[in-house]
């Protein structure tokens, strides 16, 4: 199957850019199935249920979230009726929506996307070591889905890697998002799993993770906030990987995607 | 100018692969600076004389520390008889070393190289934007140096972004080091200075962040440590920066270096 | 029922102080049940089981311990077979020991104590809020438990005030440890549950929470540590809390208990 | 000379109490010197004009500050033109105001009043005991100041203490502020100052640090919020130390003082 991931989408710049390039892509790719992080698609925080919807119709199969899930209170309630909008699976019992999601291919595969946050330098939810255990044993990867995708949202190189090695052999694709920065140590891990320490942000690199530069930096030298942090309008880039498994749901090939903006481009070489 | 920036070596690996590789390096590019981060290069916890020697010996201009500056406290007494080494500026006063050195390249050029630390989410050390502002002041770019390299060591993307903005057109280049993951996002910004969120390590990336990934794995899953973090053993791969320099020190041309090991291999192709 | 806990037993000073005063109260307040924490009783990291049973010999009903519980490593084998000793309740599943002891008081009673950590600024471990109700449920005040004591070992006054109300009216008790400062603010809440922010610890006040100054001090101020932590030697002081339940298990009376050192001392008044 | 130091002054609740009683304490106790934190005092967040001439109108000397300086951003404005309004001296040079004020007593003594942030698990700020050097030698005790009173504003009991021993000898008073809890810990320190780990605050201590328990209680277990925080709106209790002091600014006696509201009454029995 043909996989793309789309990191965090931010404000205006980033959803421009997906809904300019996804459809093509789709195409030209003949994509099997797409995840886009949406967490910060509303001005930076949160996302809301017409953008959600736009972000389906480019060709997002999943949608997934983060620490700003439920930034934009709407999406607490809308979040029931969106069979394709995922957020952190391992927020308390109760919380609205759920963590993962079985959802059908293109050409029919099920393809498991899950969402989990990590702890380090976050706001502590339950142990996502533990919640994946238990959401790859109710998914397994060959037996329930043929695709497996994880979206581990968190801080440090160090817990998304220790997260990757935890789940090599049982995901198609583990894959860090949060950080607002591509990493190129995309690779495919011995057990077969796909891994990026993060997929990077879709918005305008010339910010600070996305948000214009003015009110960050006065935050970090000055101490004091003077305004809501607002999204950098320059132009965005898209930046996702790719990634191609074969029947048993491994990864064999894989390849940063960078389209637009002022990161270096990059594009698989293989489709 | 061309610089070579190398990323924090760590443990055997990481200084195997800078040792075989950087002599050759420094001559098939005519490099004519090199910095090397060697924060973690004794067994991944600080700095011996030996090891410094070594990097230097191998072409290393400056070296650079980090948090783990002193682990091995053999670093307190050495650093003050090591014009090439140097430690995070925004330490407290009195602390042994200095943050910053004026040294000259293989042509005669002055290069001013500057080391310091982030404090989001790490050990609060003075602010590094105002220490920034009298390093810059002290050597600026132009009258002073002849380039100006700032190594700033820092968790979050967002601060080392918010550094970068802050420094741009004030120094040759502003590199991210301490996450030992290399990010995609180099590139020079608006001012002419040359920027990359994290420049990766040297070291082996078959771990977690370059030590073996059994400890840090059972830390995160059972919460409690059973022996010390010891190096991850595979190859080790090289990974850092490359940048050219005009006249005045702005940058011109980047490129990411990865040689050897897991990852995917990059190249300078102005060089 | 009279209810005896002391906080966290800190080296030399805390275990003297204990072993000095607490076969003398537990007659002359003839008490009914006393907990002790001791999570710093073995030079100030973790507890052996040779600590462990002198402060049951003294006269602890059951031991709690925090973050340090395991620090001393023979801890993870001894907790096994030692059914006074429990350590917090939202470890990861499969941790050795138990977070929860229903414990036969002097007059017969049953006692439930459990040990729980909190998250704020601390190492993330499972909800306690979650974990909290599930232990309440599995043992009931007045119905199972004719007390309950919960130690919540804990670093910011909100997350512990919080998990007072949280638990009103369903434990008798609920006491905060970990900062080694006692709070003056023990009273009932309105569902009759005793709270304090946190019992203070049993050892030397003159130091840094327990420890000898000169290391803290260092470390603060030069940030970069030369020794190890060791426990300031001077006279301890016991500090604990004295609460007196109904039948129904509610909290009566409630009074601080200081004993020897360099803090005021207190004693309750209805004993 | 006599000292009183109340601490945070949080909402309608904590400004009541201090208004209700501090003009009948300064009169009755013929207190020398009063110091009043108000950093919460306008709904929680920040500090106002009006309440601030309303505090200084009671009876405070000097007010000061904390994280929360700037949540009213008029405060920004009129702490340049309010003498007795301090804000940490530790925030950033060019922050608005001043972090220390030499301020004259009734009775003609000069009183240093300094105010300090700590930074474990704070946003960090420039070092708090490199900074307080620098207060305490451009006003020491005994030449300049006929008593020294330092509120450092933590989170930690170790930053805390560790400042208290730092400090020792060179002011009258280090006080904690910041926890919104009073600590049981007052003493005089062996150099002959006073010092307590937390004053506690001004306020209702019938919710969570002050505010309403609700809205805490929902981001605790369920990690989402619904809406601000708000005070909690029973009765305040005034809570605070006072010091006496001898000619040598040296403190010679201290009592916690506690009034109103749900915790234990506390006076000092020597005035
Ligand atoms: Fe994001
Ligand atoms: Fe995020
Ligand atoms: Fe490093
Ligand atoms: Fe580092
Ligand atoms: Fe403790
Ligand atoms: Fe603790
Ligand atoms: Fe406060
Ligand atoms: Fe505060």
């Amino acid at each position: 199957m043909r996989l793309l991931f789309l990191g965090d989408v931010v404000g205006r710049p980033g959803r421009q850019v997906v809904l300019d390039h996804l459809p093509r892509l789709r195409e030209a790719w003949t994509l099997d199935f797409v995840v886009v992080n949406g967490e910060n698609a509303a001005g930076g925080f949160g996302i809301t249920e017409a953008i959600h919807d736009d972000l389906v119709e480019a060709g997002a199969d999943v949608v997934t979230l983060g620490n700003h899930s439920f930034d934009q209170r709407e999406a607490l309630v809308f979040i029931e009726r969106a069979p394709r909008l995922i957020r952190p699976a391992n927020y308390p019992a109760g919380t609205p929506g759920r963590g993962a999601a079985l959802v059908e291919a293109r050409g029919g595969e099920r393809v498991l996307v899950v969402n989990m946050m990590g702890r380090a330098f976050m706001d502590p939810m339950d142990d996502p070591f533990a919640a994946i255990d238990r959401e790859l044993e109710a998914g397994p990867l060959g037996l329930v889905a043929d695709a497996v995708i994880v979206d581990f949202h968190a801080e440090t190189t160090s817990e998304k890697q220790a997260f990757g090695h935890w789940c090599d052999g049982r995901a198609s694709l583990v894959i860090g998002t949060h950080t607002h920065v591509p990493t190129s140590d995309h690779r495919i891990l011995p057990g077969g799993t796909a891994f990026m320490t993060d997929v990077g942000m879709c918005g305008c690199y010339d910010g600070v993770i996305g948000m214009d530069k003015e009110e960050p930096l006065r935050r970090f030298t000055r101490k004091i906030g003077s305004s809501r942090f607002e999204p950098a309008m320059g132009e965005g880039t898209l930046s996702g990987l790719a990634v191609e498994t074969d029947g048993a749901g491994q990864a064999i090939k894989i390849a940063p995607v960078r389209i637009g903006g002022s990161l270096q481009p990059a594009l698989p070489d293989f489709w």
